[in-house]
């Protein structure tokens, strides 16, 4: 009835979902100054209204890594989904297979990954990368073998970051939701002696060196990607050791408070890697003309976050199709109006001047 | 009694309509970002007090592509008006010529054009497109016939925009309120193919082409305006193709959320288009200040949108002619206190440094 | 008890005051933008602490017009003070007397401003220009034999302002408070003929010509100065013709809403009539570091408006003078940390770069 | 439980402490606009998220003055603790001497600083001048005895500031509560004569003079610092006479209001004082990601206020252990996420352009 907006899915959302879990998937790190400004940053910048453009052949496909896409719409990876829906991923790879949206599928995710494979379309593998090498090997293997087409890692969360709100309310992952894709991986064990930093001796040594990235990128001839990059020499240097594309991110808001916007950060980063680096981006995109505005600052395509939680957690399977043909009909609305007929037509002169 | 400015009268109106109409009438598109920075921009932009200049031949009378009316105030096109009171836009037009002020006449209108006509002093005709030509030479004869003194053609409409306030109240056109200038016509079917987008395949289909604006020049000998522009290219092209003048709009705040407000499109157009071609705007205009504001920005004239269905809603006729009694003294007033003894003294000297 | 600040006495005051009185001296012109600028341009601009500047021959001793006074403070003329306290202008003269402030009385005073005069210290007597030139001779004439140390005339209220908030609560004048200077002149009859404009052909005709304000000059050598002036062009144009000082005034956001504050306007009409010319200023005054601001800006004086009227409602003169001590000794707190140990020391450096 | 930030301690405090004394302690001088933007400096400033660093030898350690620390952490001088904890002072030295966190003993301590010296670590002597010259130096004599290792003399107070929301809430020093290094002191006279200001001939005579400063500079070989600076001159004088070090500091938004966040004033003052001067900060730290943007500004350390007492009357010596891990976890994981692995690679280049 009123469900016509992705907010409106937020707001339903809110009384289907238990506080403790609400927390968890709507909060973002310490004061979520990064969350409110990811959606500021696009409330704030103004675009022109075009009338004269010719709409003839319009449309909204684009091509990614090699893959034509209907439209630069993904599904970011999202951990846990069975916290929302009985089904979780199952539901979440049927919606996006009916829209023929690509998913990325989370290391973490609560149905392992040969299982949403069988339901989904066109998925990739984000990975969060194992103390082991051995055991990047294994899920690698499982993945490809699965079908995955990119291979995503992120790395903006070697920490979780200082996440309060979930904190305060006590969030911990219920008895029946689990990493289903790393029950048979080894524990990690804390490797801090006592009285050491646990975040320096035994996070941050667990997260993967330049030297676990570039043998990364030798075991796979899949298109790879890093997310969570937010400054351009990062970028650079993921490009040097011959990533295939990055993933714009600052998490949601959910790892370090005080990331800008990555809307802001686009343009500097498509100017460090040149034009012909695939840039992705997420963090705030709740509307068509979001996606008009990311693809102007320098994105290839976009990322969605957590409203694939908010409709899988209203209406399951049906509630994700529907907000995908939401922002399908905002994007072509958003396109119509700015005089964008096709998606390389998007470019920086759609922005007017600061408000 | 405590009803002395335009605001006033949007509060009242809020107990004199229905919830789902008044969400149709008072929204904007999506997240309604254009509808606030509307007001916010005039809000802050602040202007000198002057305390010196000679007002002994001071008046607000102004010529408009060769009219000369009282004073640069036009009433916007407003459609379905009988929404807000049972005589609907003859209410509107008597009030409007009891005041000498030019009324632009929706193709929606929900009285015939030609009854409006009856009771309008001077009026002026606004065309949306017709997917059939000839469709828009009936209306264009019928306009004329009736004695219309302009044609105004809306361009930034081509799809009528994420309305989700409206879309949520559940709003729809109730029975006995018809589009009464459109009934002989063909109603418009989908041309989109099982699959394709509406939008792009039907909407955008059926919007004016270049040829269908170069076409209608061709067809009248009465001043031409188009409506709903917000790029200088777009402004430029428009006066090549023989356009008498542009009124620079974002529909109120209703087509693409995140156009800029009309006072900071304006500087830009008027240099674009020179000094000669006549630029009215709209969108926002609620004080005698604004129309000063608007003026120094360099528009010629300004249309009164929502005011008009606030005003008609409380008090019909009367109400409508007391709207634009207040904003006639209170632009004397800001033309007073800011030294501008007419029209054509106003300037951007008037501005002062931005807050 | 905690009346310890300006704001206290706002505070208190509403409880003294009934609504329709409230709205009429505290509200603003229309949508009131100016009136909050005038506090937030104070609000935001940052200042220095100071930590080792010499105090040992500290004062806020400054020499005005040729007067020493005790402080750079004087009571801005405030018009109907009986509508606030049975006592009305005298209580105010009495309190000033008391703390050495100098008092400008209004033409608009609810009691003769002969009387007023038997109960002040230092008194200047402000004008409003009267229709018939002798009955401006008349007023300069009593206010001259009534020991009156300057002239000021007001220039930004030629028309009162669009006072919507006095309006809404429907103030007018009650029994009992007149303006006691001008019972026996002649009431002013409009002079707009039917259909002609009121505020035109009335109201800016009544106000002081440039001649008018050259033969004013004439007949006295009091100080004369102007009061309400925004622009420095204005400010050049009086000082050509022989003012000596200027009110820069936005007359507390009661004329044209969108002036901007006097503290943003102090530093380029310093600079158009040089360092020698007086400029006192006023709106907004509310703490010794605004004092201080205004002072750094360019002003010579400070004229404090509103806080006369909420402390003279709370506590009649006893009320004025404390009120007045206050701003004293928030003056002094705040030149003994910005390190300024004297008015003249006072300048530009002790503002740091805006929040 | 939701005891997880420095704000939960803020919140929590809030039930624990009497209305007067939580206006006494959470108030700043004026209307608070300083003690506001302490916080919104922090909360504007972006920062880069890295994720490519070497992290192999992270560690937060520092050298400060000479001394060793685990952190470029310290504990502000606060005065008066025992209105928070029966223990005051003393608790919170051992929770400073159990977590290796500098502790800096105010004059106006409510423990003698000899017993707090018996708790404590590394502890620092806070010197608010007295008259007396002698009482100076018995103070310093004392302070040395009981082995402090530095000696900061507070000048941003000689005045106590407009205190008004301790003043409203009537604040008065409770019985039981004395300033116990001072009882042996003559109770100071006020020296202004009837009718002079007290603030400029009581006051601000009794603050010291640049004499004075140059005087203690002789007294003792131990590091001095001056507190309360703001200033780049102030800066550089100080650093002539001989001070080893500065806490630029606005004391928290409790002395002037108007001076801005000490995040602003750092980098001016590192350029005029030069890379080598030991520059500490305070005023609004409430988070680890405050302590790496207050090192990127320019500090060398941070010291924090207020967060003492809210965890000292919420959970005693335990609080504030507790208070001063969270802070240590919260620069740790801002360090790791901002791809600084040590105190010395924290540059103006973590920051982002402002929002
Ligand atoms: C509950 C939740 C779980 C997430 N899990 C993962 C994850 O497993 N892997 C990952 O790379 N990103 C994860 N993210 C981040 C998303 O991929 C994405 O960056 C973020 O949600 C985008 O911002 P948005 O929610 O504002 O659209 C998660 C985000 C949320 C809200
Ligand atoms: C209820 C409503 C109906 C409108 N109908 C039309 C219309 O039929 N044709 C048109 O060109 N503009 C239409 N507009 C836009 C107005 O002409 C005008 O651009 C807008 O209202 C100006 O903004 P304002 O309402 O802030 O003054 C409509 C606006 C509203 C609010
Ligand atoms: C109730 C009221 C009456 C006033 N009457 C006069 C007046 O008679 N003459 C005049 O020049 N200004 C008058 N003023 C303006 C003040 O002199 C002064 O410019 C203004 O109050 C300063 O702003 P503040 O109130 O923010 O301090 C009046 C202001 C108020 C609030
Ligand atoms: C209740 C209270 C008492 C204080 N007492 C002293 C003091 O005795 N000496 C001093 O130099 N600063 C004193 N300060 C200021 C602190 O040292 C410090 O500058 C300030 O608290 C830092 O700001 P923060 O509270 O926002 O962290 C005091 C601050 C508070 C809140």
């Amino acid at each position: 009835p009123d469900l016509v907006s992705i907010s409106d899915y937020e707001r339903y959302a809110r009384h289907f979902i238990r506080d403790d879990i609400w927390a968890y998937i709507s909060g973002g790190a310490a004061d979520e100054h990064t969350l409110a400004e990811n959606l500021q940053s696009f409330a704030r910048q103004p675009i022109y209204n075009r009338v004269l453009s010719d709409f003839s052949t319009a449309n909204t496909r684009t091509r990614i890594l090699g893959y034509e896409l209907d439209s630069p719409l993904l599904l970011a990876p999202v951990a846990h989904q069975r916290l929302l829906h009985p089904y979780g991923e199952i539901a979440t790879a049927q919606a996006a297979a009916a829209m023929n949206v690509p998913l990325i599928v989370s290391t973490l995710s609560s149905v392992a990954l040969e299982q949403i494979a069988q339901h989904a379309g066109q998925w990739w593998f984000q990975l969060y990368w194992q103390p082991q090498r051995e055991d990047n090997q294994t899920l690698l293997r499982r993945a490809i073998q699965a079908d995955a087409r990119a291979i995503v890692i992120t790395l903006d969360a070697p920490v979780s970051g200082v996440r309060n709100r979930a904190q305060r309310a006590g969030f911990r992952l219920p008895d029946g939701v689990r990493e289903e894709n790393l029950v048979e991986f080894a524990t990690s064990v804390n490797t801090a002696a006592e009285g050491e930093s646990v975040i320096f001796k035994h996070f941050m040594k667990q997260r993967p060196s330049l030297d676990d990235l570039k043998w990364l990128r030798e075991q796979t001839s899949l298109p790879l990607l890093a997310k969570g990059i937010s400054h351009p020499e990062d970028a650079k240097a993921l490009q040097e050791i011959g990533f295939d594309g990055l993933i714009i991110s600052n998490h949601g808001g959910r790892t370090l408070d005080g990331v800008p916007a990555t809307l802001s950060l686009l343009p500097a980063i498509r100017i460090a890697v040149g034009k012909d680096m695939t840039l992705l981006m997420d963090s705030g995109i709740r509307r068509g003309t979001d996606v008009v505005k990311a693809l102007a600052a320098g994105a290839d395509a976009v990322c969605i976050g957590r409203p694939q939680l908010w409709s899988l957690a209203v209406a399951g399977a049906l509630g994700v199709a529907h907000m995908l043909r939401i922002f399908q009909e905002e994007l072509e609305m958003a396109m119509a109006l700015t005089g964008c007929a096709t998606i390389d037509a998007i470019s920086q002169d759609v922005f007017a001047d600061r408000f």
